[in-house]
Protein backbone atom coordinates (compact mmCIF):
# COMPACT_ATOMS: atom_id res chain seq x y z
CA UNK A 1 0.00 0.00 0.00
CA UNK A 2 1.38 3.86 -1.04
CA UNK A 3 0.29 6.87 0.60
CA UNK A 4 -1.41 9.61 -0.71
CA UNK A 5 1.91 11.45 -1.21
CA UNK A 6 3.58 8.10 -2.25
CA UNK A 7 0.52 7.82 -5.48
CA UNK A 8 1.75 11.56 -6.35
CA UNK A 9 5.39 11.19 -6.73
CA UNK A 10 5.25 8.23 -8.27
CA UNK A 11 2.56 9.76 -10.89
CA UNK A 12 5.01 12.53 -11.28
CA UNK A 13 7.83 10.73 -11.55
CA UNK A 14 6.06 8.21 -14.51
CA UNK A 15 4.85 11.46 -16.23
CA UNK A 16 8.23 12.83 -16.27
CA UNK A 17 9.85 9.68 -17.98
CA UNK A 18 6.97 8.92 -20.28
CA UNK A 19 7.92 12.43 -21.70
CA UNK A 20 11.77 11.47 -21.89
CA UNK A 21 10.81 7.94 -23.53
CA UNK A 22 8.56 9.74 -26.00
CA UNK A 23 10.62 12.55 -27.36
CA UNK A 24 14.33 10.17 -27.71
CA UNK A 25 11.58 8.03 -29.92
CA UNK A 26 10.65 11.20 -31.56
CA UNK A 27 14.49 12.07 -32.01
CA UNK A 28 15.19 8.73 -33.26
CA UNK A 29 17.22 8.13 -30.26
CA UNK A 30 15.56 5.34 -28.67
CA UNK A 31 17.01 2.10 -29.73
CA UNK A 32 14.33 0.17 -32.17
CA UNK A 33 14.76 -3.33 -30.05
CA UNK A 34 13.48 -2.01 -27.00
CA UNK A 35 10.54 0.71 -27.83
CA UNK A 36 7.82 -1.90 -27.98
CA UNK A 37 8.45 -2.68 -24.25
CA UNK A 38 9.17 0.35 -23.15
CA UNK A 39 5.62 1.71 -24.96
CA UNK A 40 3.54 -1.37 -22.77
CA UNK A 41 5.20 -0.58 -19.44
CA UNK A 42 4.17 3.16 -20.12
CA UNK A 43 0.79 2.30 -20.87
CA UNK A 44 0.27 0.27 -17.71
CA UNK A 45 -1.02 2.41 -14.42
CA UNK A 46 1.94 1.53 -12.57
CA UNK A 47 4.99 1.03 -14.26
CA UNK A 48 7.18 2.86 -16.27
CA UNK A 49 10.82 2.91 -18.09
CA UNK A 50 13.33 5.34 -17.11
CA UNK A 51 17.05 5.07 -18.66
CA UNK A 52 17.35 1.93 -21.05
CA UNK A 53 20.12 0.13 -23.84
CA UNK A 54 19.03 -2.69 -25.77
CA UNK A 55 22.81 -3.93 -26.02
CA UNK A 56 25.11 -2.37 -28.42
CA UNK A 57 28.70 -2.84 -29.98
CA UNK A 58 31.27 0.22 -28.94
CA UNK A 59 34.79 0.95 -29.49
CA UNK A 60 35.83 2.28 -26.52
CA UNK A 61 38.61 4.86 -25.23
CA UNK A 62 39.31 4.42 -21.86
CA UNK A 63 42.16 6.21 -19.78
CA UNK A 64 44.05 4.71 -16.95
CA UNK A 65 41.30 4.30 -14.59
CA UNK A 66 38.66 3.04 -16.98
CA UNK A 67 35.84 5.77 -16.39
CA UNK A 68 33.66 6.41 -19.02
CA UNK A 69 33.20 9.46 -20.39
CA UNK A 70 30.15 9.99 -23.23
CA UNK A 71 33.22 11.63 -25.42
CA UNK A 72 35.47 8.49 -25.14
CA UNK A 73 33.05 6.57 -27.94
CA UNK A 74 34.63 6.14 -30.40
CA UNK A 75 32.14 4.18 -32.40
CA UNK A 76 28.51 3.19 -31.20
CA UNK A 77 25.76 0.71 -32.41
CA UNK A 78 22.76 -0.81 -31.40
CA UNK A 79 22.45 -3.54 -33.76
CA UNK A 80 24.71 -6.10 -35.39
CA UNK A 81 27.54 -4.32 -36.97
CA UNK A 82 29.96 -4.80 -39.95
CA UNK A 83 34.15 -5.83 -39.23
CA UNK A 84 35.19 -3.74 -41.79
CA UNK A 85 33.56 -0.01 -40.90
CA UNK A 86 34.95 -1.25 -37.19
CA UNK A 87 38.21 -2.06 -38.10
CA UNK A 88 38.67 1.16 -40.47
CA UNK A 89 37.40 2.98 -37.26
CA UNK A 90 40.10 1.98 -35.14
CA UNK A 91 43.20 2.46 -37.92
CA UNK A 92 42.49 6.30 -37.37
CA UNK A 93 44.46 7.97 -34.69
CA UNK A 94 44.18 7.39 -31.45
CA UNK A 95 45.74 7.61 -27.94
CA UNK A 96 45.16 5.58 -24.54
CA UNK A 97 44.25 2.15 -25.27
CA UNK A 98 41.08 1.59 -26.96
CA UNK A 99 38.51 -1.53 -26.25
CA UNK A 100 35.82 -3.41 -28.48
CA UNK A 101 33.21 -4.23 -26.38
CA UNK A 102 29.85 -5.86 -27.37
CA UNK A 103 28.06 -4.41 -24.03
CA UNK A 104 24.16 -6.46 -22.90
CA UNK A 105 21.18 -4.68 -22.55
CA UNK A 106 20.30 -2.68 -19.65
CA UNK A 107 16.57 -1.60 -17.87
CA UNK A 108 15.41 0.59 -15.89
CA UNK A 109 12.31 -0.12 -14.75
CA UNK A 110 10.02 2.35 -12.05
CA UNK A 111 7.03 0.64 -10.36
CA UNK A 112 4.53 2.25 -7.26
CA UNK A 113 5.41 -0.65 -4.80
CA UNK A 114 7.21 -3.23 -3.54
CA UNK A 115 4.62 -6.12 -4.69
CA UNK A 116 4.86 -4.58 -8.37
CA UNK A 117 8.93 -4.69 -8.15
CA UNK A 118 8.78 -8.52 -7.23
CA UNK A 119 6.18 -9.01 -9.66
CA UNK A 120 8.92 -7.43 -12.62
CA UNK A 121 11.73 -9.84 -10.94
CA UNK A 122 9.51 -12.57 -11.40
CA UNK A 123 9.22 -11.95 -15.06
CA UNK A 124 12.96 -11.40 -15.16
CA UNK A 125 13.45 -14.91 -13.49
CA UNK A 126 11.31 -16.29 -16.00
CA UNK A 127 12.66 -15.10 -19.23
CA UNK A 128 16.37 -16.58 -17.81
CA UNK A 129 17.38 -12.57 -17.31
CA UNK A 130 20.53 -13.44 -13.92
CA UNK A 131 20.75 -9.32 -13.22
CA UNK A 132 17.50 -8.06 -11.89
CA UNK A 133 17.20 -6.03 -8.43
CA UNK A 134 15.69 -3.34 -7.26
CA UNK A 135 17.99 -0.51 -7.10
CA UNK A 136 15.75 2.46 -5.23
CA UNK A 137 12.70 1.30 -2.95
CA UNK A 138 11.58 4.54 -1.45
CA UNK A 139 7.82 5.03 -0.87
CA UNK A 140 5.75 5.30 -4.17
CA UNK A 141 9.03 4.91 -6.30
CA UNK A 142 11.01 1.30 -6.56
CA UNK A 143 13.25 0.98 -9.39
CA UNK A 144 14.47 -2.00 -11.53
CA UNK A 145 17.82 -2.79 -12.58
CA UNK A 146 17.95 -5.68 -15.25
CA UNK A 147 21.16 -6.48 -17.46
CA UNK A 148 21.51 -9.05 -19.27
CA UNK A 149 24.73 -11.32 -19.58
CA UNK A 150 26.35 -11.68 -22.76
CA UNK A 151 29.54 -9.94 -22.76
CA UNK A 152 32.74 -9.05 -24.52
CA UNK A 153 35.61 -6.65 -23.46
CA UNK A 154 39.02 -6.93 -25.51
CA UNK A 155 41.72 -3.80 -25.28
CA UNK A 156 42.82 -3.28 -29.25
CA UNK A 157 45.21 -0.78 -29.59
CA UNK A 158 47.38 1.13 -27.36
CA UNK A 159 49.35 4.25 -27.91
CA UNK A 160 47.92 3.88 -31.63
CA UNK A 161 49.09 0.97 -32.11
CA UNK A 162 46.85 -2.15 -33.10
CA UNK A 163 47.23 -5.22 -30.87
CA UNK A 164 45.22 -7.61 -33.10
CA UNK A 165 45.69 -9.37 -36.46
CA UNK A 166 42.28 -8.32 -38.68
CA UNK A 167 41.49 -11.83 -38.95
CA UNK A 168 41.00 -12.09 -35.83
CA UNK A 169 39.65 -8.93 -35.42
CA UNK A 170 36.51 -9.93 -38.00
CA UNK A 171 36.35 -13.06 -35.57
CA UNK A 172 35.62 -10.99 -32.62
CA UNK A 173 33.02 -8.77 -34.58
CA UNK A 174 31.47 -11.98 -35.77
CA UNK A 175 31.19 -13.83 -32.24
CA UNK A 176 30.06 -10.00 -30.95
CA UNK A 177 26.94 -9.91 -33.70
CA UNK A 178 26.23 -13.36 -32.32
CA UNK A 179 26.42 -12.10 -28.69
CA UNK A 180 24.39 -9.32 -29.32
CA UNK A 181 21.62 -11.34 -31.32
CA UNK A 182 21.27 -13.49 -28.18
CA UNK A 183 20.96 -10.73 -25.92
CA UNK A 184 18.36 -9.60 -28.62
CA UNK A 185 16.31 -12.95 -27.80
CA UNK A 186 16.88 -12.74 -24.03
CA UNK A 187 14.88 -9.33 -24.30
CA UNK A 188 12.34 -10.39 -26.69
CA UNK A 189 11.33 -13.46 -24.50
CA UNK A 190 10.92 -10.89 -21.24
CA UNK A 191 8.87 -8.31 -23.30
CA UNK A 192 6.18 -11.50 -23.98
CA UNK A 193 6.37 -12.33 -20.44
CA UNK A 194 5.90 -8.62 -19.24
CA UNK A 195 2.99 -8.34 -21.77
CA UNK A 196 1.87 -11.69 -20.32
CA UNK A 197 2.39 -10.90 -16.34
CA UNK A 198 2.10 -7.19 -16.25
CA UNK A 199 -0.73 -5.97 -18.06
CA UNK A 200 -3.69 -4.09 -16.17
CA UNK A 201 -1.86 -5.14 -12.87
CA UNK A 202 -2.47 -2.44 -10.04
CA UNK B 1 9.12 -3.74 11.25
CA UNK B 2 9.16 -7.73 10.99
CA UNK B 3 6.75 -10.68 11.98
CA UNK B 4 7.49 -12.94 14.00
CA UNK B 5 7.49 -15.41 11.59
CA UNK B 6 10.00 -13.43 9.68
CA UNK B 7 12.81 -12.69 12.64
CA UNK B 8 12.14 -16.77 13.05
CA UNK B 9 13.19 -17.42 9.31
CA UNK B 10 15.96 -14.83 8.83
CA UNK B 11 17.62 -16.06 12.42
CA UNK B 12 17.39 -19.65 10.35
CA UNK B 13 18.40 -18.41 7.32
CA UNK B 14 21.53 -16.03 8.47
CA UNK B 15 22.65 -19.77 10.81
CA UNK B 16 22.51 -22.26 7.64
CA UNK B 17 24.75 -19.23 5.72
CA UNK B 18 27.46 -18.60 8.71
CA UNK B 19 27.88 -22.70 8.50
CA UNK B 20 28.59 -22.58 5.17
CA UNK B 21 30.94 -19.79 5.12
CA UNK B 22 32.73 -21.22 8.25
CA UNK B 23 33.11 -24.44 6.44
CA UNK B 24 34.15 -22.68 2.93
CA UNK B 25 36.82 -20.73 5.15
CA UNK B 26 38.41 -24.03 7.18
CA UNK B 27 38.55 -25.95 3.55
CA UNK B 28 39.92 -23.03 2.32
CA UNK B 29 37.80 -22.61 -0.41
CA UNK B 30 36.30 -19.05 0.54
CA UNK B 31 38.37 -16.15 -1.53
CA UNK B 32 40.98 -14.75 0.96
CA UNK B 33 39.86 -11.23 -0.33
CA UNK B 34 36.65 -11.08 1.25
CA UNK B 35 36.45 -12.95 4.30
CA UNK B 36 37.07 -10.02 6.95
CA UNK B 37 33.78 -8.44 4.96
CA UNK B 38 31.92 -11.82 5.14
CA UNK B 39 33.06 -12.19 8.77
CA UNK B 40 32.51 -9.08 10.05
CA UNK B 41 28.80 -9.24 8.42
CA UNK B 42 28.15 -12.60 10.30
CA UNK B 43 28.82 -11.46 13.09
CA UNK B 44 26.22 -8.43 13.30
CA UNK B 45 23.10 -9.60 14.41
CA UNK B 46 20.84 -8.64 10.95
CA UNK B 47 23.27 -9.49 8.17
CA UNK B 48 24.82 -12.44 7.05
CA UNK B 49 26.95 -13.37 3.87
CA UNK B 50 25.58 -15.67 1.01
CA UNK B 51 27.61 -16.67 -2.21
CA UNK B 52 30.15 -14.39 -2.80
CA UNK B 53 33.38 -14.47 -5.28
CA UNK B 54 36.00 -12.26 -4.36
CA UNK B 55 36.50 -11.66 -8.37
CA UNK B 56 38.88 -14.05 -10.77
CA UNK B 57 41.06 -14.86 -13.89
CA UNK B 58 39.47 -17.65 -15.73
CA UNK B 59 39.71 -19.05 -18.91
CA UNK B 60 36.38 -20.92 -19.76
CA UNK B 61 35.15 -23.58 -22.13
CA UNK B 62 32.03 -22.09 -23.70
CA UNK B 63 29.34 -24.02 -26.05
CA UNK B 64 27.65 -22.40 -28.71
CA UNK B 65 24.78 -21.04 -26.04
CA UNK B 66 27.33 -19.74 -23.92
CA UNK B 67 25.82 -21.92 -20.73
CA UNK B 68 28.50 -21.64 -18.20
CA UNK B 69 28.84 -25.11 -16.50
CA UNK B 70 31.60 -25.78 -13.79
CA UNK B 71 32.87 -28.13 -15.65
CA UNK B 72 34.23 -26.12 -18.35
CA UNK B 73 36.77 -24.20 -16.10
CA UNK B 74 40.32 -24.60 -17.83
CA UNK B 75 41.46 -22.18 -15.05
CA UNK B 76 40.41 -20.18 -12.33
CA UNK B 77 43.05 -17.81 -9.71
CA UNK B 78 41.06 -15.68 -7.72
CA UNK B 79 44.47 -13.45 -7.21
CA UNK B 80 47.02 -12.11 -10.05
CA UNK B 81 48.33 -14.73 -12.43
CA UNK B 82 51.06 -15.13 -14.49
CA UNK B 83 50.62 -15.10 -18.03
CA UNK B 84 53.39 -18.23 -19.23
CA UNK B 85 51.07 -20.29 -16.84
CA UNK B 86 47.67 -19.62 -18.91
CA UNK B 87 49.66 -19.34 -21.89
CA UNK B 88 50.23 -23.36 -21.27
CA UNK B 89 47.03 -24.31 -20.05
CA UNK B 90 45.38 -23.13 -23.00
CA UNK B 91 47.95 -24.76 -25.23
CA UNK B 92 46.28 -28.19 -24.09
CA UNK B 93 44.18 -29.87 -26.17
CA UNK B 94 40.49 -28.46 -26.68
CA UNK B 95 37.73 -28.61 -28.72
CA UNK B 96 34.59 -25.57 -28.55
CA UNK B 97 36.00 -22.21 -27.76
CA UNK B 98 38.03 -21.13 -24.88
CA UNK B 99 37.60 -17.92 -23.48
CA UNK B 100 40.27 -15.66 -21.64
CA UNK B 101 38.08 -13.69 -18.78
CA UNK B 102 38.43 -11.52 -16.21
CA UNK B 103 35.24 -11.24 -14.05
CA UNK B 104 34.58 -8.47 -11.12
CA UNK B 105 33.51 -9.89 -7.62
CA UNK B 106 29.74 -10.48 -7.12
CA UNK B 107 28.55 -10.70 -3.52
CA UNK B 108 25.05 -11.80 -1.94
CA UNK B 109 24.46 -10.14 1.30
CA UNK B 110 21.52 -11.14 3.85
CA UNK B 111 19.33 -9.29 6.32
CA UNK B 112 15.98 -9.26 7.84
CA UNK B 113 14.23 -5.92 6.46
CA UNK B 114 13.98 -3.60 3.48
CA UNK B 115 15.11 -0.65 5.97
CA UNK B 116 18.23 -2.59 6.32
CA UNK B 117 18.80 -3.69 2.65
CA UNK B 118 18.39 0.38 1.90
CA UNK B 119 21.68 0.87 4.45
CA UNK B 120 23.31 -1.82 1.88
CA UNK B 121 22.44 0.15 -1.26
CA UNK B 122 23.94 3.49 0.17
CA UNK B 123 26.93 1.55 1.38
CA UNK B 124 27.54 0.55 -2.15
CA UNK B 125 26.95 3.51 -3.57
CA UNK B 126 29.13 5.13 -1.58
CA UNK B 127 31.92 2.90 -2.27
CA UNK B 128 31.10 3.59 -6.09
CA UNK B 129 29.67 0.06 -7.11
CA UNK B 130 27.32 0.59 -9.74
CA UNK B 131 25.47 -2.79 -9.50
CA UNK B 132 23.61 -3.50 -7.11
CA UNK B 133 20.10 -4.34 -6.21
CA UNK B 134 17.51 -6.27 -4.08
CA UNK B 135 17.04 -9.42 -5.57
CA UNK B 136 15.10 -10.89 -2.93
CA UNK B 137 12.56 -9.19 -1.10
CA UNK B 138 10.36 -11.41 1.43
CA UNK B 139 9.12 -10.91 4.63
CA UNK B 140 12.09 -11.73 6.88
CA UNK B 141 14.80 -12.25 4.04
CA UNK B 142 16.25 -9.71 2.06
CA UNK B 143 19.10 -10.79 -0.59
CA UNK B 144 20.89 -7.59 -1.86
CA UNK B 145 23.66 -8.38 -5.25
CA UNK B 146 26.61 -6.71 -5.63
CA UNK B 147 28.60 -6.96 -8.56
CA UNK B 148 31.99 -4.80 -9.46
CA UNK B 149 32.29 -3.49 -12.97
CA UNK B 150 35.89 -3.88 -14.16
CA UNK B 151 35.96 -7.04 -16.72
CA UNK B 152 37.02 -8.63 -19.93
CA UNK B 153 36.04 -11.58 -22.18
CA UNK B 154 38.23 -12.52 -25.18
CA UNK B 155 37.59 -15.58 -27.18
CA UNK B 156 41.28 -17.20 -27.81
CA UNK B 157 40.95 -20.51 -28.76
CA UNK B 158 38.79 -22.31 -31.32
CA UNK B 159 38.72 -25.65 -32.95
CA UNK B 160 42.15 -26.41 -31.09
CA UNK B 161 43.43 -23.37 -32.65
CA UNK B 162 44.86 -20.72 -30.73
CA UNK B 163 43.67 -17.33 -32.47
CA UNK B 164 45.59 -14.53 -30.49
CA UNK B 165 49.75 -14.33 -30.72
CA UNK B 166 51.57 -14.87 -27.62
CA UNK B 167 52.41 -11.30 -27.19
CA UNK B 168 49.20 -9.92 -27.19
CA UNK B 169 48.01 -13.08 -24.63
CA UNK B 170 50.70 -11.31 -22.35
CA UNK B 171 49.40 -7.94 -22.67
CA UNK B 172 45.73 -9.50 -21.81
CA UNK B 173 46.58 -10.89 -19.21
CA UNK B 174 48.94 -7.82 -17.62
CA UNK B 175 45.77 -5.54 -18.74
CA UNK B 176 43.64 -8.68 -16.38
CA UNK B 177 46.09 -8.31 -13.29
CA UNK B 178 45.35 -4.47 -13.73
CA UNK B 179 41.64 -4.81 -13.69
CA UNK B 180 41.39 -7.49 -10.71
CA UNK B 181 43.55 -5.36 -8.64
CA UNK B 182 41.34 -2.11 -9.00
CA UNK B 183 38.39 -4.61 -8.22
CA UNK B 184 39.84 -5.70 -5.11
CA UNK B 185 40.47 -1.80 -4.07
CA UNK B 186 36.89 -1.24 -4.73
CA UNK B 187 35.82 -4.30 -2.74
CA UNK B 188 38.14 -3.02 0.36
CA UNK B 189 36.56 0.76 0.17
CA UNK B 190 33.03 -0.98 0.59
CA UNK B 191 34.09 -3.46 3.43
CA UNK B 192 35.46 -0.05 5.12
CA UNK B 193 32.25 1.39 4.53
CA UNK B 194 30.11 -1.03 6.01
CA UNK B 195 32.44 -1.28 8.88
CA UNK B 196 31.28 1.87 9.75
CA UNK B 197 28.04 1.84 8.40
CA UNK B 198 26.28 -1.63 9.36
CA UNK B 199 27.72 -1.95 12.92
CA UNK B 200 25.28 -2.65 15.20
CA UNK B 201 22.86 -2.02 13.23
CA UNK B 202 19.14 -3.20 14.38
Amino acid sequence: MVSKTGIERFQMVKKRHEKTFEKAVQEKKADAQIIPLCRFLNQQPFFFTASSCSGRIVVLRLDAQETKREAAFFYKKHEKTNAKIVWNKINEKTTDILWFKQEPFILHLGTNSLENANRVLVCARKAGIKRAGIIVAKTGKFLIELIGTHGMAIPVKKNNIILVEKDFFVFLVKQANKKLEINFERLKKFEKIVKKELRNQQ
